[in-house]
């Protein structure tokens, strides 16, 4: 983290998947680049990395603030974004493409690859001789950046997923009789199928176990535990995250897709359910919402929204103070409500750092999380309503 | 279709999978019952059939209103429902429960399945010379009722997943290179599927290939359609049925699951989504929301809702009437705006009929719907809005 004057002009590009909330930050960032009159211009770059290279820019500070506003609202990248990765000679190449535009910072909104793209870029530059400064602006569903409370995007995932839980728990409390799985996004963090635990008001509401990829899950406790809640309450559902691992590390045979980041199951929550039918003679199926969870526009939470254009805004405050190598952080603020203020942290802390659920907030069980991790989550996802029942 | 003066006590029962709006026909009935007078007692079978055979009800007209406002605002059935089928001596049995509470009026609510053993009720009542109305409820988000224009409960299924193709191909198009299959909700009528053609607004706009499962899908079909629009748009979004079947009839190769309408894939999209990585080459995903969107509260349609209460009330103004032997119909007006009224239909003409989309209304090339069919579903599904973009 280091500090410079910036001026000429600057360059917003998205980077990895897009979620709820995004434009969001791109209208706080804009909104308050406006106000500061600090860059000539601020670029939007079509499609992240790809559209820097290939010279596609919007020029941001030209749009209409109604139009602005009204794109705000929309979930998905409204800039599009991509999964590039930089490569050999690719921080270079980026900053030709800097100097033809006068491009004097760079907002990387992004999750932990992103913004260790983000430090690599800045090293590029440094040693290309070339003033840059690069601001992170944080951006994933999967709540798992070091130095932060938590992560916009994160919120809305969570809120979609819990009202989810509520929604297939109603339909399996009308028509008793089966086991539904409702597999949910996240890999290694269990932070969105946690909040599904938000979609309970009542004895017996669902979910009634929840799995975190953060513990390895033996297929016979997954079976033991279903059948227990089957024989009690003749229903039983289970949220699991598509990257949950069984304790041999592998996906339960589910179809499974490599990345960078690992393996990944295409199908697991099907899988689990034909396990469940073929072990325990247990009528079983799954759902698998999929990408609709962290680009629903509907299900977004109020505070995730906030808090994302809040973000946006504090990056362009922190470039105004010539502040470089840092992203944005939310930090929690003590006391009996909710409240949250920005920060800074620098990008090497973040950088393919994972940030995992705690041990302490998981339940001893290894089927559920604690009252800890409902209290940390609660205010992000905003109240998910119970119905009334005729029980 | 007969008339006949009932008094005594009546029962409501829900039959088949819930939807969103099942308690807005709930709500329906009470009121009108309670208006009319009719009924000394409207009880409720807590698990359809199951309750009424264990004599489990709930007095409806015993509840205080407000709570009924609240039970109707829930999605999913909240006396519960039953795929119990009625079997030899069933008639019989469920006679001599109603006999035992002097229940005088069956409020039947479901689809076509439910319709022919309503009708099957009432011939064994006739048979045991029991004196007894038999009303049709209609209720199905699969839209495939003879009769009537429309079902309670399709407005709302279509809704989610109009709102479901938008979202995806937002993201989509966020975040382009890889092909999308939305696997919605449907075995043989496409009414559902069909309606995700709601969700586009602008040129490049998903869904970009809609199958209805009225046709079989020749694979070799599928993969040169996605093929054609991936080659000109760089990503695809294909709406897809679970009941699709290829023109072997089979599922692709899909796990399919037995039951008495045939079998259905359990993981169609995934199946399709594997083919085109296989054959094309290009990265495929699937999402799969599945019963989530029959009963999506946050997502219903406000017309359906509407009008399932409306069904609810029609049904016990037929009783009061002295009504037997008939379902509530939804009849839409002639005229500029969209208006509907209710009607009565015999049982008979309705049970075991499925109402498919008319041939007319699928496009020529097998891959999308007519603009009848979207002027058609526009009304009952309710504005999709479209986002505001940067292009």
């Amino acid at each position: 983290m280091t500090e410079r004057r910036g001026g000429g002009a600057a360059l917003v590009a998205h980077s990895g998947g897009p979620t709820a909330v995004i434009n969001a930050s791109l209208l706080g960032l804009v909104e308050e680049t406006v106000k500061r009159r600090f860059f000539r211009h601020l670029y939007g770059a079509r499609f992240g990395l790809e559209g820097i290279l290939k010279r596609e820019f919007v020029d941001l500070l030209d749009l209409d603030p109604a139009r602005l506003s009204r794109v705000a609202q929309a979930p998905s990248s409204a800039l599009g974004t991509s999964r590039l990765e930089l490569g050999p000679g690719g921080a270079e190449r980026l900053v030709e493409a800097f100097r033809t535009r006068e491009i004097r910072c760079l907002f990387h909104t992004g999750g932990n690859g992103s913004m260790g793209m983000a430090a690599e870029i800045a090293a590029g530059a440094r040693a290309a001789g070339y003033d840059l400064q690069v601001i992170g602006i944080p951006k994933t569903i999967d709540n798992d950046l070091a130095e932060t409370d938590h992560t916009p995007g994160y919120g809305s995932a969570a809120r979609f997923f819990a009202c989810a839980a509520r929604e297939i728990g109603g339909d399996n409390r009308a028509l008793p009789g089966q086991v539904e799985f409702v597999e949910v996004l996240g890999r290694h963090a269990g932070w969105i199928v946690a909040s599904t635990a938000l979609a309970r008001h009542r004895p017996g509401d669902a979910p009634h176990l929840i799995y975190l990829p953060e513990q390895p899950l033996p297929l016979d406790r997954l079976l033991a535990d279903v059948e227990r809640v089957f024989a009690r309450l003749g229903r039983c559902v289970v949220a699991v995250c598509e990257g949950q691992l069984d304790d041999r590390g592998e996906a339960f045979g589910a179809d499974a897709r490599g990345g960078s980041r690992g393996t990944l199951a295409m199908n697991l929550g099907h899988r689990l359910a034909r396990l469940v039918t073929e072990r325990l003679g247990i009528k079983a199926r799954a759902e698998k919402p999929g990408l609709l969870g962290r680009v629903n526009g509907p299900l977004r939470s109020a505070v995730d929204w906030r808090e994302a254009r809040l973000c946006g805004r504090a990056a362009a405050r922190a470039a105004a103070r010539g502040i470089s190598g840092a992203m944005v952080t939310l930090l929690r603020q003590p006391g009996p409500a909710y409240h949250v203020t920005t920060g800074l942290a620098p990008l090497e802390r973040i950088a393919g750092v994972e940030r995992c659920v705690p041990p302490e907030w998981l339940h001893p069980e290894g089927n559920d999380v604690s009252p800890e991790l409902l209290e940390y989550a609660a205010p992000l996802v905003g109240e998910i309503a119970g119905y009334e029942s005729l029980e």
